[in-house]
């Protein structure tokens, strides 16, 4: 009990910032001193820190509680197809540093992988002050993840199969660390739709799809508040679900799979004499510069990612559908071909939904990572610091 | 809580007939003193009885309970596109009468349907002892319904928008028949998904997609042994995901739908020198008689099938799906294109799925619709009695 509501007070903190005694009363429906009992236990933990609150109502100021970023702390790690993004999360999800290394497709093997992350984690963890406790660590990587223990099933666009990242990765951090805590591996998606649920662009809805628009197509779903996961965890490959059985082969061995027509090799190729370094912003820019046929095809894009987003819509009936990465770039230019098909949905699912850009950006996934790694704080406050033991000055 | 250990039992012993007290015991973790109060508090009721257990095990033959089929019954109906089936179930899903009318398409206008319902639920009332309890009434629609009040917001098979359902029926009954209990309107798909996953194919399995095959394709959808509703209760409209973008117009205005490709007339029109009156059986029955031209048309509807059941495995990690209606029909026919087809599918996913018929044959959505018009009785026996004043001699 005591222990849940501890979780209780510390997530709110976590997740909205400071806030007063009397909003912690309100939210929790505990009685003031039980409240204030909990905070002085925080307190005394160093997690959190009471301050003149920042309210705009006249009168007294009342006391405002607030965490302590670098009281606790994560390293999350959004892994990508071109590159890795790494940050050091402090309580309260800030971002304390961040670092992004690329490299080559073909070049990420998982021996090349867990020595990026441990090269990068070293950088990291050099930035926080010495008596910060290091809580958990987050990676997201683009392929079908086994929540139970971080076993990389397939990664198409990686080429990896049946890589053990999550044991891999303890492993190595151990060796460099020593005793390091809670290590967590999840699909990109999945953890961008946690993102986005929980601090971002779908705040407060409870079905929710985020679209992870990178080399490939994820799919992160949450629905009535609850990360769908399926029998095993590999739910929600909506970029394999096949739109065009006549179209181009896919990297999974099937042909016509939705990411062969909206992930970023389809939009980059888009611009009519673009090469190895087009991106996805010099599309845009051309399309935008009046290119014909860069619109067209851009235009193109945006119909089959219409297509696919009706058929979501059809199936989930959700509150609102985040489109990440390249796919929150292409966004404005495309909206009208989306909502062109978008309009053949059926209308009781159509009207209920929302089609956004991520409020995290391009860092949705990462936040995600950084989250999943809190979930033990957050989950059991004393218990967890006990067992964190590991010491950033180690 | 004694609600609650009631509510446990009874809804065991409409599951499973016939229980021995042991067995209730195991399954609730209360003790024998409690569970033999509230199986008397039942069998006051009259809704269960005590008999000689059919254990085959030595000794003295413990006591079992069993519900009293008769003591509350539950209209059920499955609307569909053509004909429309009804029964009447007691306690425990004993079908006690059951009829069935056809219609034409074009004829099935929502006073037609009420006054077919109407109808049906004469005969049927007239076959029930003159103390049962009419405890709910449950129909199944072959359209997207909103679970709060029965509205039927989309029916593109019957040609139906905004139908208030829900309310016409209960108005009719109770003009017919006086005071009725519950009335609840549900979508053909989900209910066939509560079923089989209740006591059917799927039972024991806790991530379900049923497809209802009719006229048109529905989808039920449980996950996490909830029935997945999205934000209005809309979603599982799997029928009209688009997977031929230059395909045949839909009903809905889409175009290359699902159900464009494996709905009944895909399938009847895979028979060369077929006619209106053709059906699933004579087109199986040409397949089998070595026609080569119908069984070339009938592997081509197979693939469609494969790919959209792809479609749905990757998106969901579905522990079963259960092809329901015409598409139980074609399956032995046509699982080896599906298989072909599946085997694209992401292999995580693809290794934990099996594809079946349903167990409860043509009879899902009844068994759902039925199980549906349960559910207050099943929550909370004693209240919901004391509410169900409807008498059939009434």
């Amino acid at each position: 009990m005591r222990r849940n509501n501890l979780a209780t007070i510390l997530r709110r903190l976590h997740l909205e910032g400071q806030t007063t005694r009397s909003e912690l009363v309100a939210h929790t429906g505990l009685n003031r001193s039980t409240v204030g009992a909990l905070v002085s236990e925080l307190k005394d933990e160093g997690l959190v820190v009471e301050e003149p609150g920042s309210s705009g109502s006249v009168g007294r100021p009342s006391l405002a509680v607030a965490p302590r970023a670098e009281s606790a702390v994560v390293l999350a790690f959004d892994f990508r197809v071109e590159r890795v993004v790494g940050a050091v999360v402090g309580l309260g999800g800030v971002i304390i540093d961040r670092v992004e290394h690329t490299h080559m497709r073909a070049e990420v093997s998982p021996a090349v992988a867990i020595r990026q992350l441990l090269s990068i984690s070293h950088e990291l963890l050099d930035s926080v002050p010495q008596d910060a406790l290091w809580v958990g660590t987050g990676v997201g990587v683009p392929g079908i993840v086994d929540p139970r223990d971080g076993l990389v099933k397939q990664a198409p666009n990686l080429d990896w199969v049946d890589v053990p990242l999550g044991k891999l990765l303890s492993q190595a951090l151990r060796d460099e660390f020593g005793e390091v805590p809670f290590t967590v591996i999840g699909n990109d998606a999945d953890l961008g739709a946690l993102a986005e649920h929980v601090r971002g662009a779908a705040a407060g809805l409870r079905n929710v799809i985020y679209l992870s628009g990178e080399v490939g197509i994820g799919g992160g779903v949450v629905l009535n508040d609850q990360l769908m996961s399926g029998a095993g965890g590999f739910g929600g490959e909506v970029g394999h679900m096949v739109v065009d059985p006549d179209g181009a082969p896919c990297r999974c061995g099937s042909r016509g799979c939705w990411e062969t027509v909206i992930g970023l090799d389809a939009i980059v190729s888009c611009l009519k004499n673009g090469n190895a370094d087009t991106t996805v912003a010099d599309v845009v820019a051309s399309a935008q510069a009046g290119d014909r046929d860069t619109a067209r095809r851009l235009d193109a894009v945006g119909s089959w990612l219409g297509i696919g987003i009706s058929n979501l819509i059809n199936i989930f009936n959700p509150d609102v559908i985040v489109l990440g990465g390249h796919l929150s770039e292409v966004l404005p230019e495309v909206r009208k071909s989306i909502d062109d098909k978008v309009s053949h949905a059926i209308r009781a699912s159509r009207e209920q939904v929302h089609i956004v850009a991520p409020v995290l950006g391009v860092e949705s996934t990462l936040v995600g990572a950084a989250e999943s790694a809190f979930v033990p704080l957050l989950a059991g406050p004393i218990e967890a610091l006990r067992e964190s033991s590991s010491f950033l000055s180690s």
